[in-house]
């Protein structure tokens, strides 16, 4: 293993004190997942393959994505990044248009020099009688040394979306929704998270 | 209606023309969602009801997320953003202790005089054939004139998630996972949107 102190470290091209800086300003927190997420997300662009326009992956809700939102062009928003919440730690960027890409994962197997990142990602101890410091002190001596680079090729018709091709007042709510929803919203349909809700009068125009 | 200027529009402490870089420095482009999204977060930040720490619900994935990790604490990564996608270009802000809120949506029925609006949120035209210049125009006027609000409550225990309490290394492919999801993870279960990949050997310490 490298002995690579912060000041040398650099991540997608920012020094390490400039990406804790954007962790704060967008995550609100230094959160351990943000650190490893930013050597990942490094990793990754360092093994992409050739092609112009590239989407991302995230294995987790957990941390990884705003690390890939902060690192890349790739927000949920804009559809570039695409969650499949498999409940991994790892993520994929691929070329849009052949799907071939690399996918970048932590590798358990070289966890064990490392106890508290094991400790941190394996959930072995409650949160607060985790050691953050010592963790991130771990994190940033092993740098990449923990992680895993696939090459893989994405199922571009397994994540391709034709729900929003036509949209219809929902009878039931008044709102716009995917027709191919079926004949009401799915939040008409029962899958909306909320206990009751009324309408106090519309806002003054 | 109000006849509001762009120069006189604020959108959560922002101006209209510094929320427009935010825009192009997160999201990419000045897509027409974002703009919208933009008037309605801030009309969620000036009705909501009394508390300290709110959290986000999106009912959709298209641009509005972005709006609402832009414009609040909230992002995905953090967890204090949930995407719940019922195609709905609709929005709640919500005290996360208590799951009181209020939610911001398009209200279809106020669409009639902006065709152009219209047009852009049923996918009336093919995008190429929308007019965005004139698009975003009709949104600078209509601002938050088009928009509904509601008290609702959220159901905390329907959006609770205890999946990730204890993690394992899945037998399969060997990395960690939550153990809950079954004895391989779920990517091993057949979720993964992988073709194939492979591992080059994995990169040096």
């Amino acid at each position: 293993m490298k002995n690579v102190t912060s000041s040398e470290i650099i991540i997608c091209g920012h020094t390490y004190d400039e990406y804790i800086e954007m962790i704060k300003a967008f995550h609100g927190h230094v959160a351990p997942g943000m650190v490893i997420g930013g050597f990942m997300v490094d990793l990754a662009y360092h093994n992409l393959p050739q092609g112009e326009f590239f989407d991302a992956i995230c294995e987790t809700r957990a941390c990884l994505p705003d690390a890939i939102q902060l690192l890349t062009p790739c927000t949920v928003g804009n559809g570039w990044l695409r969650i499949i919440d498999l409940g991994r730690f790892a993520l994929s960027l691929y070329e849009k248009y052949t799907g071939d890409g690399v996918r970048v994962y932590v590798d358990s197997r070289k966890l064990d020099n490392w106890p508290e990142i094991k400790t941190f990602l394996f959930k072995l101890k409650p949160k607060k009688e985790q050691d953050s410091e010592a963790l991130i002190t771990e994190m940033n001596l092993a740098c990449t040394s923990i992680l895993g680079v696939q090459k893989v090729t994405i199922n571009l018709n397994a994540i391709k979306s034709s729900r929003r091709d036509t949209f219809s007042v929902c009878p039931s709510c008044g709102e716009g929704y995917p027709k191919n929803d079926g004949e009401t919203c799915l939040g008409c349909q029962g899958e909306a998270p909320y206990l009751h809700s009324e309408i106090p009068g519309l806002q003054e125009d």
